[in-house]
């Protein structure tokens, strides 16, 4: 996969935390994942299918970082990491992954997103199993720090990838 | 969904864990999943998409279910869950759902698979967020126990999920 095929994510992902929360986040220089996962407490995953590309992305948020986004997206103020998180970030990803594809859609890549999925527990590690490249972006704000993992079935090259 | 559709991923597991691990599973009563989630060690997780069909499988493990797996399927004696343990879960996970869509294909439901996904951490949970049933299917063995929770956007009759 190319840099296009990854800065809809990053551009979505931006776009959704800043105008529905307020939060702006940074970019670090995204890495080609080798060994150990990101870390974090609760992650969206969402698998991607189409007659061009096969992938999936995963968003992961630490605790602080999701309960940031809670109160400053929903204005409700959360101590546990409970069904209402979970809740927000599966829509999260849903929004993500839509701006992503649509985006997409105009670049001529089409594919049928699967349903998102939330994983919570503390310091979980996500990794995704494909044959070929898979990129690791870190995100960071004053509130916490986010990471989406993706990967397809496409050749990327990661200095292509806009900061 | 019916029943039909969720039948084929639990023969394709029971099959794949009784002819490459020599390990005989037995499903308890199929629930719809209303609040918390099945608890494990490392899950699988892939998503499938298609002009009839969205959804998301997740496979999960106990660790000791994985350990016991890993050593009767591929001979190697683990103590850490390991990417060697996450990669034959991801393994797993590509095999459960391709033999299922395989039967799936022939009843005329088509659909393409994304990349699996593989999610470790101790006690971590998993939570399919669609508008519509989530079946969670618990596995014991002698072993340890598995769980697959599966959701698609179409309704699934419960009770004729074969035991």
């Amino acid at each position: 996969m190319n840099a296009a095929f990854v800065n809809p994510f990053i551009g979505s992902l931006k776009n959704i935390l800043s105008t529905m929360a307020g939060i702006d986040i940074t970019i670090e220089k995204p890495e080609r994942k080798v060994s150990e996962s990101a870390r974090g407490d609760v992650s969206g995953i969402i698998g991607m299918a189409g007659p061009q590309v096969r992938g999936s992305m995963a968003i992961t948020f630490t605790q602080e970082m999701a309960f940031a986004v809670m109160e400053k997206m929903l204005g409700e103020k959360v101590t546990v990491l409970n069904d209402d998180v979970r809740d927000m970030i599966g829509e999260i990803t849903n929004m993500v992954c839509g701006g992503a594809k649509s985006e997409l859609h105009e670049q001529g890549f089409d594919f049928e997103m699967a349903v998102p999925v939330v994983v919570s527990g503390s310091n979980h590690t996500i990794s995704h199993k494909v044959v070929g490249p898979k990129l690791l972006l870190t995100f960071n704000s004053e509130f916490g720090a986010a990471f989406i993992e993706i990967c397809f079935n496409r050749k990327v090259d990661v200095d292509r990838v806009k900061k």
